[in-house]
């Protein structure tokens, strides 16, 4: 991975944008301090980043690894020519181990592997490319509509709570909770937004404020503990929330500290709605429990701000989800429909839809 | 304020050190950092040290406080002489000004006041420090009494997690959550204690976490977000809190996240335990409704670590305590008692008993 200079101002709608044969992230780790794009070469190079999280987000990971499919199979037919491949496998199976529980990214990898089974042994770049391409474009049409749809369930101006990061950085463009909440704000039905901080990795600070203050929606950054507060504060009528899996029956895992934010919300009448693209449904996860859980380096939370501040000595417990039961979810949101109270049966309608 | 050289160890126990007629407080903004002691020469600088958060944490305040009345005696008699009395008002009146919330602090400068209200015109300062120390000394009986009390409770070893500091540090020493855990670690009760990080300051990270290792009591931090999915994963038999003012009613005023976490503990069946001396009981304020909770510099949400890492032009809500309504705590423990499913009949009979 390399800082590359790319002649478009760092935007949210393209933390990834594949242009002149080459793919850059924008760099998520470092924002909103630094504005930067890094150029990724290889298959390889893209899992790094996947697993360092210069790009994060379930869908946004998808549409990454698509493209790193891509450079993979770039890689492999400069070296193996004809017999690509036998060497693009390396590259998908860095892929696959870059992280475990956005299951968007296994979803592209298998979309991906389709279209490289039905190829012969000339050059696979441009048939790969515009799968790729036309995953980011589908992501982010399914984030538009889901995004309408679930703006429609909002029936009066209200404020929202949302949890990290669920925007046009986590997606191709738009988002899946910031989607809803775009779309609804253009309706003019969001007074204002509450966003979580969501530690350790701040998503909510770094990177949901940035997104929404350039769009000019308001935005009050809180504690993730002061979220209950807030809602027995009163005027908050939805908690809305994206996922990074979610099982058959409905169970959701999303970032850690949405389950905390969900239980508060059913203590206070509050709805749920999770809005996510079908790709995040695994419909080979029964329930919730089926789910892997990313465990990540303690010091995530023993730092702060870059600085240690826990007590020397001392270890931290770090998953990076939670995984929040069917039944406290109000409404599950995607590009094909609205799930209300959703369970094995209403889930499998939808997709099978 | 400046930091002066103090020969003994840094230590919890000794948040609050007077010695050769100087008040030390250890300076917990920089705490686990660094274990620095600064030296307050007045009332006015004790006034400032409570307000910046060189010393917190409820019964902590108290004790500073009445040292701090200490201090604007001395001065008073220095400059006014026999007419000492006109001049102390000045000192307490910024004492009384320097935090909100905590009760602690009006209960200490009361109890002082009724002192002053009794002397003549010589040197107040003997019989005002007597008094100070006689509030630091007792505050410590009850923390040991109300952690012996609150240990009972536990029935078999288990797992708790608690918030913010309530320790030796917030008190004049042995703490009042952290008191009850100490004491239940002394009976063989605790398997492990799980501290929530506590956004913003992070005492839990920086405080809790320190205290609890010095002493070998097993301590795992968290961030604020992860404690229900704790609660989920089970293994939990206690939430073990302190606080900063107790309604009679028994809402309970304590730092911001308090409310989320015992919301969480009562979704999960979780006992709740509140940990405080008398001095913290504010029979004067009806319910929690009565109790000013203070707002801090929304700066302290939008930092991490001394970082600025909210995005530019974005404001934060920084409430520093919340009310936990008394319905969701399963029992108060102080020195005088135990008061199960509190209510105001209840902590009255205990306050008069």
């Amino acid at each position: 991975m390399q800082s590359m200079p790319l002649n478009i101002p760092a935007d949210a709608d393209k933390a990834i944008v594949w242009t002149n044969d080459r793919l850059y992230l924008l760099d998520q780790r470092v924002l909103p301090t630094q504005e930067t794009y890094l150029e990724l070469q290889t298959a390889a190079a893209t899992a790094d980043a996947i697993h360092d999280m210069v790009v994060r987000g379930a869908p946004a990971i998808g549409v990454t690894a698509a493209f790193g499919v891509v450079l993979a199979a770039r890689e492999s037919y400069q070296s193996h020519g004809s017999a690509w491949k036998e060497g693009v496998t390396t590259g998908m199976d860095r892929l696959a181990a870059s992280r475990p529980t956005a299951v968007n990214l296994f979803w592209a990898l298998e979309r991906m592997q389709g279209v490289i089974s039905g190829l012969d042994t000339g050059d696979p770049e441009p048939r790969l490319l515009q799968e790729a391409k036309q995953i980011h474009e589908e992501d982010v049409a399914s984030c538009r509509r889901l995004g309408d749809l679930g703006a429609e369930l909002i029936e009066s101006t209200t404020s929202v709570i949302t949890h990290c990061n669920a925007g046009a950085l986590a997606t191709g463009g738009y988002g899946t909770a910031l989607g809803v909440i775009r779309s609804a704000w253009a309706d003019g039905k969001i007074e204002r937004v509450y966003a979580d901080e969501t530690r350790p990795w701040l998503q909510g600070s770094r990177l949901t404020a940035w997104e929404l203050h350039k769009d000019d929606i308001p935005v009050t950054l809180i504690t993730d503990g002061a979220a209950a507060c807030r809602m027995q504060t009163g005027g908050i009528g939805w908690i809305i929330v994206g996922s990074d899996r979610i099982a058959a029956n409905g169970d959701v895992a999303n970032k850690i500290g949405t389950y905390s934010l969900v239980v508060a919300a059913k203590h206070h009448g509050i709805k749920v709605m999770v809005a996510a693209p079908t790709s995040t449904i695994d419909m080979s996860a029964a329930s919730g429990s089926e789910i892997p859980i990313e465990s990540r380096d303690p010091v995530e939370v023993l730092n702060c701000g870059g600085k240690r501040l826990g007590a020397p000595g001392v270890d931290a417990w770090n998953p990076v989800f939670d995984v929040t039961p069917a039944e406290l979810v109000d409404v599950i949101v995607t590009e094909k429909g609205i799930v209300h109270s959703p369970n094995m049966k209403k889930i499998s309608e939808m997709m099978a839809s």
